[in-house]
């Protein structure tokens, strides 16, 4: 008898914001200065930070962007294509990470800017699942997978990394273009329907 | 032998635009004015104006939107999910002309003012065709099909509504949001993958 899949994840829509090293911590917000906790977010370990900033690019600016911890090793910022055309920037879609040859963006905070020659990006569609869920549905980490939307302005996601770890929480991980051109509100359970 | 079918449809991206009926012109615009042609649009008869009004809802305003003719029966205004979240409005996935019922909302022109019980909505993807082009595709109007979109962040835009008319010109209209989530420019050919 075939063991039966699980198909069903939950989504959440990731608005724009930013990952930093220390050293860059310390050139927006001061020397010394560290990342303050606001709120847990969905994956365990991960934070939204009282810290925020201003990203400018050659055509303009968008304020108040939150800053996402723990800390990194290289800052990341993650932003929409929407907000890519705003601000003039061009940057790839990536998994998150893999930020070499990726776009330049200027960050803008309270005590300092700094210009990065790389590593705004933006993010792919993922999924975040532990061992046990990969197992459960049949994939594997870094496979893409295929996601079912209904609705009005329904269809079907391509290109949807699988990301395996055993500290993840299981959620699919999508940026507000794909959440409103699917008029996604976030609080959806999708189905995989290829792999 | 099966007849080979035509299915690639060149894609556009409509941004933000209204429709006015001639009352409304001259609330916005003034008693007796008539809009302007600023130039042709891919539909044959239609036509960008010189004419722009600011949208106005309970949360925010989007300056210079843009008229296009010619004029209509009834107002309508045609935005994208991210302008609606950006004003506070909640516009349906609607095909054009069916309002009965879709969002309020307000214009702002230089000479006046006006709200609109309904009349505002977010366009459902759809595709222009003459008969022949819809022979050729073995689709008909009103029928809805889905588009394949290749890329990083590929996949299938369902819910696309044909729309036949010995005046239309091939052309699939999608809005900005769509565009900015499947990574579309508007130059693409996109392909029908099913009916």
């Amino acid at each position: 008898m075939e063991r039966e899949r699980r198909t069903h994840v939950p989504v959440s829509i990731s608005a724009r914001h930013l990952h930093l090293q220390q050293e860059h911590v310390e050139l927006l917000f001061g020397k010394g200065h560290e990342l303050t906790k606001y709120k847990e977010i969905s994956q365990p370990g991960q934070f939204a930070c009282n810290e925020k900033v201003t990203l400018k690019g050659p055509k303009g600016t968008i304020e108040n962007v939150r800053v996402l911890g723990p800390l990194r090793k290289h800052t990341q910022v993650e932003i929409s294509r929407t907000d890519a055309r705003k601000i003039g920037v061009a940057p790839p879609v990536r998994n998150s990470g893999n930020i070499a040859g990726s776009a330049s963006i200027t960050l803008i905070g309270p005590k300092g800017s700094i210009s990065i020659q790389e590593g705004c990006i933006i993010a792919d569609r993922h999924i975040h699942m532990t061992p046990k869920d990969a197992d459960e549905f049949a994939v594997k980490d870094k496979q893409r997978v295929s996601v079912l939307i209904e609705g009005a302005k329904g269809g079907v996601m391509g290109q949807v990394t699988i990301r395996v770890n055993d500290r993840y929480a299981l959620d699919m991980h999508i940026d507000t273009d794909d959440a409103n051109a699917f008029d996604l509100k976030g609080n959806e359970w999708l189905k995989i329907i290829a792999d």
